[in-house]
C-alpha cells in the first residue's frame, strides 16, 4: 500500500478512518490527488467515482440517509466544490451527515488569477455544521513554501512548525467529525495542497491525534409528569410524523397511540408508520372539511389541544396551513437535536429520540375517552368510498397512474419519491406497510433525487424503485451517469411534458405565458437517456399498456430498467383537483 | 399588459428595464411568479426558459459575455437558488456582471421546516459583487403580514410603513444594479414574497425610484511620464494577454508593440490578439527552453524586466511557472478594475481601459534596439518546423483532431472552447485572425462549457462551434436541454472516454486506481445524447473519416450538429508529451 507523502492528506483519511466513515465518493481532479491516492489505496474505504460534483453528493446522501453513517466526498480546487451545494443544503435540512473534503491551492494562489481557484473556505457557511479549514504542511514541498509563504517558516524549527500546523489540523478534524456524528449534520474540510501532488510514500509519516466526542448529555425526564398530566387531561390529541425511517419506532408505543380514543395520529407518506387505525392520506381527509360550508366549525372540532411530532419535515401543504390557522394549545416536538417551530405554536422540545421518550412517557398515561379519533375516522370512510368510486370513473392520468403504480410495487421494496408532484401524488394513496419509502425533503429540491436514489440502493436488501416525474428526472439525468446502478434498479418517469405540479398548486393562474414559464411544456421522452445509461426502456400510455409493462417490470433482468408513462399533459390538473371536489361533495355516489 | 399585484415585484423589473437589462433567464416555480409574470408580460424584455438553473445561469452568462451587459438569472426559492453557483463563481473571476434574482419566503417561514425554504440572503457572499435582501412588502397580503409578521406593521401607518420598505428596496436595487453595470460583477437580489402569488392588476402601484450610477472616477495618468521613462530605458520588455474580447485593441497600438525590438508580445488562443510578430503558442515558446540543459540562461534571457499584462486569466501554466520564478523588475497590468498579482510581482495598476491607456502612454516612447524580439522568433522558427514534421508523422489522436479541426473552422465563426484538455489544445496551434474565441476561465471549470456556448450562440452575427471533451461535455448535457439552440449551432466532442488531460498534467503517476479515480475511463458516446436534444449525430475514428465529416459540417441545415470524434485513449497522453520533447530536441530533422 502506498501513501501521498503530503502529512495533511495522510491526516484527513486516518481521521475518517477513525471515524468508521467508509465510503468515499471521489471525482476527478488533479489537487485532489493526495486525497484519493491514500482514500483508494486503503481497502477499509469504499471508494466511488462520480464525474458531476452535484449529482456525487446526492448520491452521497442517498448512502449516507440508508446506513446512517456520515459518507464523505472528495473534490478538486475551484467551482467543482460549488457543485455540491444543493445536497450540502439537503443534508443540512434533512440531518444527514456528508463529509465534504475539497482540496485547494495553497493560500497564496488565492485571488491572484490562477485557474481553478476560488475562495473555498467557509464557502458554505449558510448551511454546513462546521468549516474547517487546515493549515498547509510546511514540511511539505518546502522550496515552494520558502519562495512563496516564507512567513509559514518563522517562529521556530521546521519541525516545531510542522507539528504545530499537524496539532491545528487534528483539532479542527476532530471537531468537523466529531460533530458530524453527533449532530448528523454536514461539514466541510478544506485542504490546501502544494505541488508535487502525486508522491507516494511506503509508511505513513504521521498518526492522527483521534480525539472521541465526550460530549454526550443526558436526556433530563424529570420534568415529564407535568406533561403526562396535561396529555392526560386533554380529550384531544394530534400525533403528527414527518419524515422518519422505516422501523424507528417500537411497535408497542405505536399501539398505545392507535388505541386511544382521544388520539389521531397523521402519518405521510414518508413517515414510514402504519396502523390501521393511523390516517395516511392527511390531503383526502383535510380537503373536504376546507371545502365544507361548515370549515370553520369542522377545523375548531379538529383543532387538537395538544400536537405532538417527531420526524422531519412536512409535505402536506393543507396541514401546515390547518395547524398554523388552528394552533394547538401545546405543541411538543420530539427530537434528539433539534426542533422547528413548523405551527408556530411550539411549547416544547424533547431533547431525546421518540422510543425513549416514550418508553418513559407512556408509564404515566392512560387511554381517555373522546370522540375525536371516532370523528376523523368516520371523515376517513367518507373520502375512502368517495375515492374508490373517483378512481373507477377517471380516464388515464397522472392519478390513475400513481394508483396503479403503486399497487403493483413488490412487498418490501425501498422505494424513493423524487420532488414535488410525485410525493404528493403518492400521499393520496395507502402504501404497503412493507415498503421502505424516502424522499429528499430537507429542501425539496428536483436538483438530486435520482442521485440519491441510485446511492440508496446501493446497499439495500431488496431492490429499488424510484418514482419521478419528467421534469426531476431529466434535471438530474446525470445521476445515472456511473458504474454503481443495480440490475434490479428500477424507475418509473410519470412523463406529462412539462411541471404539471404548476397546474395543480393552489394560486395558479392561466396566463399566456402559462406554458413556457410555468408549466415549461416540452416534448422530451426519456428513451434517448435511457439508451445513454444501459437502461431498458419501456413506454406506457393508457392503462392497458401500463399494466401489460407492470406485468414483467420487476422481474430480474441483466439491465436496469425505465418505465415511462405518457400522461395528458392538460387533464391530470383538472383530475386531482376534481378528486378534492369529488371527495368532498355531500352528493350520494 | 398585467402586472403582479406584489409591489416589489414590479420595482425589481422596473429597475432592470431602467438599467437595460433586457435578457431574463427564468426557472420555472411557483415563488417567482410575481417576478415572472412581469418580466414575461412586458415585450421589453426577451426572456427565456431554462429548467435546470446550474445550466441558466451558464447561458446567461454566455449572453452577457458576448453583449457585455448584465443578464439576469430568475429562479424559485429553495435550493434552485444554490445551482447558479457556479456559474456566479466563474461570472465572479471573469468580471461578467450576472444579475441574480431569487424569490424567497417570507422571513418568518425561514427555518421553520417549510419546504423548499433555506437560507438565501448572502448565500453567495464569498464570490459576489453586493448581495441585496429586499423587505417584504407590508401592504400585500395583508392579513398574513398582521397574523405571522405583526412587528412590521408597529411605527406608523400602513401608508408610510410600505413607503419605507419601497424606499429600502429602491435604494437596494440601485446599489446592486450600479454596481454590477460598474464593475462588472454578480449581484445577488433576493426577493421575499408572501402569498397569494398569481395575483395581477392592470396598472402598475409604484414607481421605482431610479438612480443612476455617479461614482464615475477618472483616470489620473499625470504620472504616466515615469513609467514611459522605464519603459525606454529597457530593452527586455514582455506583453502577456490573458482572456480578452476580440476587437478590443485598436490596430494602431497593436503595430507599434508589433514593431518594436524590445517588445515581444505574447497571446493566448483566447486572447483574441493576432499580429504576425506576436507569439501564439506560449507552450511550444517555453518547452524547448524548460527542456534544455541550459534552462536556466535562458530564462535568464528571456526575463523580461518590464511585464505588462492585460485581459482576465492566462491558460499557460508554463508561462506562469516561470514568470513566477524569473520574475520581472516591473509589472504593470491594464484593467479598469482590477489587477491580479499573478506573478508575485505586481509593481503598478493602470486603472483604466487599454486604449486609453495606450492612447496616452504611446505618446511619449519610442521603439528601441533590443534583440529580444530576435531570440524569440528564432526559438518560434525552431518549434515551428518541427511542429509541421510532427503533426506529419503521429497517429490520429486528439492532437492530429485538434489540427485538422481547428484548420477546418469557417471564417469569422465564433469558436467557443470547454476545459481543461480543450483550450490547452488549442494553445499549441495558430488560429485563423478571423475567429472570436471565448472559454471560461474565471474559474477554468468544466461544469458549464455548454451552456454557455449556447448562450452566446444566441445574437451572435456568425455562427458558433463549440469544441469539447468527453467529460465536460456529458458534464453539462443540460445545457442542450432548452428551446433556444440555433440550427448553425455545431459541437465537436473529442472523446478520448475519460478525462485525457489527467494524463497530460505534469506529476501523474500511473498508479492501480488511476483509470478510475483520476482518468475516469468510461464507455460513453454522444450518439444517444445527440438525439435525445434534436442534434444530428456525426461520427469520426481516423483521420479519413474526420476530413470525410468535415466536408459537410458547416453546412446549412435544419438542425444543430455534433461531431463526435473518438481518439484512442492510452495514445494521446504519449502523444502531447512526445510533442514537447521532439520541438525541444535538437536532433536535425
Amino acid at each position: 500500500m502506498r501513501y501521498s507523502s503530503i502529512p495533511s492528506a495522510q491526516m484527513v483519511v486516518q481521521h475518517c478512518k477513525a471515524k468508521k466513515i467508509k465510503n468515499i465518493v471521489i471525482s476527478p481532479g488533479s489537487r485532489n490527488a493526495p486525497l484519493t491516492i491514500d482514500f483508494s489505496e486503503d481497502p477499509y474505504f469504499k471508494c466511488f467515482s462520480i464525474v458531476d460534483e452535484r449529482s456525487a453528493a446526492f448520491f452521497a446522501l442517498g448512502i449516507a440517509q440508508q446506513l446512517h453513517e456520515p459518507v464523505a466526498v472528495v473534490c478538486t480546487s475551484g467551482s467543482a466544490l460549488l457543485n455540491y451545494y444543493p445536497a450540502v443544503a439537503e443534508a443540512f435540512y434533512s440531518g444527514i451527515p456528508i463529509v465534504v473534503i475539497s482540496a485547494d491551492r495553497p493560500l497564496y494562489k488565492i485571488d491572484v488569477g490562477d485557474g481553478q481557484t476560488i475562495r473555498q473556505d467557509k464557502v458554505f457557511d449558510r448551511h454546513i455544521g462546521y468549516s474547517a479549514n487546515l493549515r498547509q504542511d510546511v514540511s511539505h514541498a518546502l522550496p515552494r513554501v520558502k519562495k512563496y509563504a516564507p512567513e509559514y517558516l518563522s517562529g521556530g524549527s521546521l519541525e516545531a512548525l510542522q507539528k504545530e500546523v499537524q496539532q491545528d489540523n487534528d483539532e479542527e478534524l476532530n471537531i468537523a467529525l466529531n460533530l458530524a456524528l453527533r449532530l448528523k449534520l454536514p461539514v466541510h474540510i478544506n485542504v490546501p495542497f502544494e505541488e508535487p501532488l502525486y508522491d507516494t510514500i511506503a509508511e505513513p509519516t504521521v498518526r492522527a491525534n483521534i480525539l472521541r466526542d465526550t460530549d454526550v448529555s443526558e436526556w433530563d425526564f424529570s420534568d415529564l409528569g407535568t406533561f403526562a398530566d396535561i396529555w392526560q387531561t386533554s380529550s384531544k390529541k394530534m400525533v403528527l410524523v414527518g419524515v422518519n425511517p422505516p422501523n424507528a419506532v417500537e411497535q408497542k408505543f405505536l399501539d398505545v397511540l392507535a388505541s386511544d380514543p382521544s388520539v389521531v395520529v397523521l402519518t405521510e407518506t414518508t413517515s414510514n408508520l402504519h396502523h390501521p387505525n393511523f390516517f395516511s392520506s392527511i390531503d383526502s381527509l383535510v380537503a373536504p372539511m376546507e371545502k365544507s360550508d361548515e370549515a370553520d366549525s369542522l377545523f375548531s372540532r379538529l383543532r387538537p389541544e395538544i400536537l405532538l411530532t417527531f420526524g422531519g419535515l412536512v409535505v402536506s401543504k393543507k396541514i401546515k396551513a390547518f395547524l398554523r390557522e388552528y394552533q394547538p394549545d401545546h405543541h411538543w416536538h420530539i427530537d434528539e437535536l433539534k426542533a422547528f417551530d413548523t405551527f408556530f405554536s411550539l411549547t416544547h422540545h424533547f431533547k431525546t429520540d421518540v422510543n425513549t421518550f416514550f418508553g418513559h412517557f407512556m408509564d404515566g398515561i392512560r387511554s381517555k375517552a373522546s370522540d375525536y379519533y371516532a370523528f376523523l375516522d368516520a371523515k376517513r370512510s367518507q373520502y375512502e368510498a368517495r375515492r374508490e368510486v373517483y378512481l373507477g370513473q377517471i380516464p388515464f392520468s397522472d392519478m390513475l397512474a400513481f394508483e396503479h403504480v403503486i399497487r403493483a410495487i413488490p412487498k418490501a421494496y425501498q422505494l424513493q419519491l423524487a420532488n414535488s408532484s410525485t410525493v404528493r401524488y403518492a400521499q393520496l394513496f395507502d402504501l404497503d406497510p412493507s415498503l421502505r419509502i424516502f424522499c429528499n425533503r430537507g429542501t425539496s429540491g428536483i436538483d438530486g433525487s435520482t442521485s440519491t436514489a441510485v446511492g440508496a440502493a446501493l446497499y439495500s436488501e431488496t431492490p429499488t424503485l424510484l418514482i419521478s416525474g419528467d421534469l426531476s428526472f431529466l434535471y438530474d439525468s446525470n445521476g445515472l451517469w456511473n458504474n454503481y446502478i443495480r440490475s434490479d434498479f428500477r424507475i418509473v418517469v410519470i412523463n406529462n411534458n412539462g411541471g404539471g405540479i404548476f397546474r395543480i398548486l393552489p394560486g395558479q393562474e392561466e396566463t399566456e405565458n402559462f406554458e413556457t414559464f410555468f408549466e415549461t411544456a416540452h416534448e422530451k421522452n426519456v428513451a434517448h437517456l435511457s439508451a445513454q445509461f444501459g437502461f431498458e426502456h419501456l413506454l406506457a400510455n393508457d392503462l392497458t399498456s401500463l399494466n401489460d409493462r407492470l406485468k414483467d417490470f420487476y422481474k430480474k433482468s441483466d439491465s436496469p430498467k425505465i418505465l415511462e408513462i405518457h400522461t395528458p399533459r392538460i387533464l391530470n390538473n383538472k383530475i386531482l383537483l376534481g378528486y378534492f371536489d369529488f371527495i368532498s361533495s355531500r352528493r350520494l355516489i
